[in-house]
């Protein structure tokens, strides 16, 4: 290996194997029949370590170093350079031992985990928990941080991003949301019972496909899927995949999921193929790609303009069970804010309430504060304090979550991030196109879409979160615009 | 790598490659979008060069050749060890720069065989198949072979199987096969003609997997998709699925692919997991895999037995197509012998002419004794001499079938093979349990089934094919079985 060609052969071929990881991965949640995991878990493993020797193999490591003071590299080459070779060092970082012992504890805990929320028993996942967390704590060490070892955590799913930033980011929501939820909470409750009747499995599936369609989500380049958590996934900008679930006595858990995932979905179908297996061919961050799923989802999804224009086909689909329910009734219906025990259910301000808790006990694992033992009392004492709301089970409390069984320990605040970020974006598209609601109104997303795609995600990795948030919007992620945005909408919802 | 234990965990590393290019290919067939195929493309040649990478590591080929001499191995270990090395000699063979021609070379002629498919036209695929070809016998001398370049081929599939073999085999199908196909076109008309009524989709489908479930195929290791060419992949033996392809227009389609695809993965299902990974974790070769395929689907699917079980079920679900077909009926239809021009619609009597042509050609091919662009001309000649029909298009003629088009040759003879072992087991099978056929009646495969896992499956690689064939049934493949299995069969059909 000696030039620029040889880097991105070799760049390539890691994200051949971690793209090849990803069907294996999609393929388990989605269609695996139950039997076959024991061997697809040592598939994936086998996999992981061969995407971890060719990214800590040695004359790549050397071919970068030279290739980084290569005047000759245009910016873009730079760019990919200077960010391959950030992803190699840190590679670098891990021995073998500790990617066998962290895939071996993940494998461990998630059954574990899955145990102990089926039997309602913390304790049976105590041990593997504890364990991850020590985990954690070490690989803080090992990845080096300047001020806090959270930050080194936070870094791996939101790069640049510091636990002094979180901390600021959480004291606003403390400031504005938790009084701003507490005067809704006294005002005129939101009928959202009509939610709750029976809607059929396959009228439901085709209406998230239409809504997929309206999105201008690419069917030729991607599909949806049944699985037991939504999700999003990704094989090329050419293959690039969405889950739902559907609730026959829920119809919003589809709604929203097919819509947040389409979100995600779009977003790695902007990103440009020339590009495919070099750091300009990826996205930014979890937070950034978070940005873009609550956009869909909240900014749009949950706009009276989005319904005004998508309700009659939903109430042509189910006209029975939407006989007396106006557009307005729909639209309120789906900003019902009331704090309640699961995340993934919340409205989009409590939500915000539930990741805090998540974020105050991951920080103060991680300082040793606190131990893993005590987690179910906190968690409740917690979800008390901020949402007013009785923990009746750790099924339905410490437990609910994926994240921690998988080992995921600073992913959380991104959700966060990532809904501010939306707020600011969407703003910066509404000042660029005044006419945009009203094109949503039409049904017509496309120019949105296109916005999305010049301004983010056509660009990969050019520019980190921060720097483009400021060459879209002129400053740096900004609550302000969250907080404009959520007083304008609700305090016209529940007249305040 | 140093010890046995270091053996298996290299090898278990390769399959853990080569299974998930399976579960790449899987996906490729039966999920992916449309525009999923460019980057799917480069994925998988990716994986394939790096398991080439790991089957050539120098280190493990000194480890093979150190624990080949190893005296305190079992015969188990042993017979790994000699078949891994044996794999390892034949892959160091290989110039990387030959998998990259080749897969080059596939990719491109696939592409021109589909398209020269679609317009009914050779001359698109005439310049790709000529290399394709030239590639085969230039491989035929870095294999190496004793008699025949062709048996270098041969050998890929089915180790051990020589063209003077193959030659034999052909001869007596065509002394014996030739004028039985005769007779029977000279006596009476068998009517299938009720096959060939409007069969809605989703019932064939749940009828197909009712036939699965009924031999006792496992869909807690397993699957059913749909795919154009119906086939069947594993990734475990935990996890072995079958595809299959509905035909609203004629009923016959489905079912025996479902039960053709359904013998090949119960004997993946039969493959002890505990073997994963190594030789003795492998099926033994093409051959005794359709062996298997095809004793479900002729020697059991075109039984009277087996519809003397089956067929009530199958005409409670299709009351008004059947009202007028008795078992019989349905029975014969199911074993019509009728000269046609699809190889994979053909019953399993012409089936073999359709098999000889195309080893004849394959052979003179790689003889250089033909020439690729007068192949439809040769086609068409052929035939009329064997099955004496007219080819009326390239499309229904040369240019039917995907092996070609992949690279493969010297695959078609074990398509006969495996018939032919098939008999020759079913047979053994028969006489080991007399009650065997009466069981079949009664729905009851159960013990068939043991006594393929005992005697086939459970033994993954421990005997080559001719090996376990004398074990088995006391001989060599012998025709004779196959030959008394049709006589016997089809005097009664034909009342010859």
């Amino acid at each position: 290996m000696n030039n620029y060609n040889d880097y991105v052969k070799h760049s390539k071929k890691i994200t051949d194997v971690n793209m090849s990881m990803a069907v294996l991965g999609w393929d388990q949640e989605t269609k695996m029949p139950k039997n076959g995991s024991r061997f697809r878990a040592q598939q994936l493993s086998t996999l992981a370590e061969i995407s971890h020797e060719l990214s800590t193999n040695k004359e790549y490591g050397n071919l970068l170093n030279n290739l980084n003071s290569d005047d000759s590299l245009n910016s873009d080459q730079r760019r990919n350079i200077s960010l391959s070779l950030k992803a190699f060092n840190k590679s670098k970082k891990y021995k073998s031992e500790f990617i066998i012992e962290e895939s071996k504890l993940v494998s461990n805990a998630f059954q574990k985990w899955r145990l102990a929320k089926e039997k309602n028993d913390f304790s049976i996942f105590e041990s593997s928990l504890t364990k991850l967390v020590d985990l954690r704590i070490k690989e803080c060490e090992i990845l080096g941080y300047e001020n806090h070892p959270y930050d080194a955590l936070l870094n791996q799913y939101e790069p640049g991003l510091t636990t002094n930033d979180v901390d600021k980011i959480f004291s606003n929501v403390k400031e504005f949301l938790v009084p701003f939820i507490k005067r809704i909470s006294k005002s005129n409750k939101i009928n959202d019972s009509f939610y709750y009747q029976k809607y059929s499995h396959n009228k439901q599936w085709d209406f998230g496909i239409e809504l997929l369609k309206k999105m201008e989500y690419n069917f030729d380049s991607g599909r949806q899927d049944l699985s037991a958590h939504p999700f999003s996934t990704h094989f090329s900008p050419e293959d690039t995949r969405v889950t739902t679930r559907v609730d026959e006595d829920n119809l919003s858990e589809m709604i929203w999921s097919c819509i947040h995932e389409g979100g995600h979905a779009l977003y790695e179908q902007g990103i440009l193929s020339e590009n495919y297996g070099l750091p300009l061919g990826e996205t930014i961050s979890l937070g950034i790609h978070e940005s873009q799923s609550r956009l869909w989802e909240n900014n749009v999804g949950r706009s009276l303009e989005f319904w005004k224009y998508n309700y009659e086909s939903l109430k042509s689909i189910f006209p029975n069970q939407l006989s007396d329910v106006t557009v307005d009734d729909f639209y309120k219906a789906a900003n019902n804010v009331k704090p309640s025990l699961i995340r993934t259910n919340a409205d989009e301000l409590t939500y915000h309430l539930h990741v805090l808790i998540r974020y105050e006990i991951e920080k103060a694992l991680i300082e040793g504060k606190i131990m893993v033992k005590d987690l179910p009392e906190i968690w409740n004492l917690k979800y008390n304090e901020y949402l007013g709301v009785e923990v009746p089970s750790d099924a339905l409390g410490v437990l609910q979550d994926i994240h921690w069984s998988h080992g995921n320990f600073g992913y959380f605040p991104t959700y966060t991030i990532g809904s501010f970020y939306a707020a600011q974006f969407f703003n910066q598209a509404k000042i660029e196109n005044p006419n945009l609601l009203k094109e949503i109104e039409d049904g017509n997303n496309k120019n949105l879409l296109n916005w999305l795609r010049k301004n983010i995600h056509n660009n990969g990795k050019r520019l980190d979160a921060d720097k483009l948030c400021e060459k879209i919007s002129g400053e740096k992620l900004n609550f302000k615009y969250f907080k404009e945005y959520v007083i304008e909408k609700y305090s016209k919802i529940y007249s305040l």
